[in-house]
């Protein structure tokens, strides 16, 4: 018996039954997977929200986090931001030839305990092994499966003039956390990834305030990019002010010297809501009263045209452009 | 403006909304993708079908087919074969930096037009582009949504001693064309795949016995594999006719050529039902109906144990046992 996972494993022959068995369908024991049919049945009511994200992040483990709850959580997070309670999740992994058992075996106990913090069951799911070379390791992607309650209403396309813009927290940690572990860059800090399932937080957010306009976690391409989409979908102005956004000094340091504007780099544990200017302090109490919404602040406000636009009072008075990222900031950091 | 993929396209900045934009969902464009939100929000009743598949096939394009193509139909397949009507697929690229864009556009075109036939709407995704030598040019993840129709029970384990095993085609077209164009291994033949969405079919047959026990595609491992996964859900033994098992002439040359047994080679539109014994000849009917069952036979039946025992009545008149694929033989065919 080989401790690594063999281009065998990935015929769909005995082999493939062997390890998809014991390293995967073991640690993820439910009624539902335990069918083992092509698909999973379930029971569902009302309006679903359904979405997928592939993760191919580079390395697969880092500080405070490593590919598996990664996948968990980023699929929770795009249920969560759509005001669904995340239910089921689908888990597919493409294997490198040679990948360690151990390793694999590490990796899926981490989507297990992930996927219990999120309250959310695996259903159904596939593994592929490739032959050296044709993957970095592992890829993972898993789609997820939420149920929107009655009454909730949550969009990129509602946030509104006169509207205020929340962060849960300080930007950029995940992004530089991958960063500082990474091949060729390595540098010290104690910085651990932000990589958190939000469903709970999500709930308390809509409990305080069912008529919250939008929420979006900002994951690839930053801040920025997210409020950058909520701008364009909506048709407004988003105006942050730069001391309000919170950063650690870990990130500004490390941000410094790659040259990078933590506004752009990526998080996997943070939440920005859009919501009337009326709620604002009730959803920040609530997130206050959260542990990953503990350190959250109203960073800006919602206003009339240019449609699409974000812009940012600086510390120093005046007023800048926050494009989108244009090119290529951190490729594979999640 | 280049024509291959940049790294930046998968940035999660600009140049990566623009290619999705203009690449993807420019192509698949339907109400539901057009929100651009986290997640899809679907309105569903009733039992739910959930499944995902990874596709890496290699190449991308082959005859008959190509990897778009593959991942509608495979994810539709998984659906059909659990008795739901096929609804909702979710779309995930991993895009090796190089690949062409026209190389792009054809596969996504392919995913169009399969998706159009098998009557599903793509309704989110996601794309992610890795550097070169980090993923073989391109692979992709669906998962899929569909809705079991009340009454309608379809599972590996429900096979019972005296039920009839059906085929609804030749095995082996798929795994052998993708064969034939393989880098290294390229022969000569007029074969090509049989990947197809096979709703409509399952459909037919659902409509002419509702009761049917279970039905599957006999894709990776092949035949053999599904008969052995059917007889092991079910706690049964299967016997299986050798002449009665359709084999094309080109595919039983090819395997004589590389040693394969047909029985363990990937079909891609082809589909194993056990119904009843008196609905045998009805769902055979239905069958040839059908352009992709037209060439269907009923090839075994259902016998009390040895549970999960698969054994084949061959030509010669001798009884041999099938047993799952044990090791390796045509890795990345889907």
């Amino acid at each position: 018996m080989t401790d690594r996972i063999l281009l065998a494993h990935g015929s769909g022959g005995r082999l493939a039954h062997r390890l998809v068995d014991e390293a995967v369908i073991d640690a993820l024991r439910n009624p539902i997977l335990d069918r083992l049919d092509d698909a999973a049945v379930l029971e569902l009511e009302g309006r679903i929200a359904f979405t997928t994200d592939s993760y191919v992040v580079s390395p697969i483990f880092f500080p405070g986090g490593d590919i598996g709850r990664l996948a968990v959580a980023g699929t929770v997070n795009d249920l969560s931001t759509s005001g669904a309670r995340p239910r089921y999740l689908s888990l597919s992994l493409i294997i490198e030839e040679g990948l360690g058992r151990s390793e694999l075996a590490r990796v899926v106990s981490s989507i297990r305990a992930t996927a219990e913090e999120a309250g959310v069951v695996i259903v159904t799911g596939d593994t592929k092994v490739v032959e050296r070379g044709s993957v970095d390791r592992l890829y993972i992607n898993t789609a997820g499966i939420g149920e929107i309650p009655a009454g909730v209403d949550v969009s990129g396309r509602n946030a509104r003039p006169g509207d205020r813009v929340l962060l849960t927290g300080p930007v950029g940690d995940h992004g530089i956390a991958v960063m500082s572990v990474r091949e060729g860059l390595r540098f010290g800090t104690s910085l651990v990834s932000d990589c958190a399932p939000l469903g709970g937080l999500v709930a308390d957010l809509l409990a305080a305030c069912p008529r919250i306009r939008c929420l979006r976690d900002p994951t690839r391409g930053g801040l920025a990019t997210t409020l950058n989409e909520l701008a364009a979908q909506s048709g407004v102005r988003i105006v942050v002010e730069e001391e309000k956004i919170p950063v650690r000094d870990e990130v500004a340091a490390a941000c410094e010297m790659l040259g990078f504007d933590p506004l752009y780099v990526a998080n996997e544990g943070k939440l920005v809501a859009v919501v009337d200017p009326r709620d604002a302090e009730r959803v920040l109490a609530a997130m206050h009263a959260h542990p990953y919404g503990k350190d959250a602040a109203i960073i800006g406000r919602v206003e009339n045209g240019p449609s699409g636009r974000v812009s940012m009072e600086t510390r120093l008075g005046t007023t800048r452009l926050v494009d989108m990222l244009i090119g290529d900031l951190l490729p594979r950091i999640c």
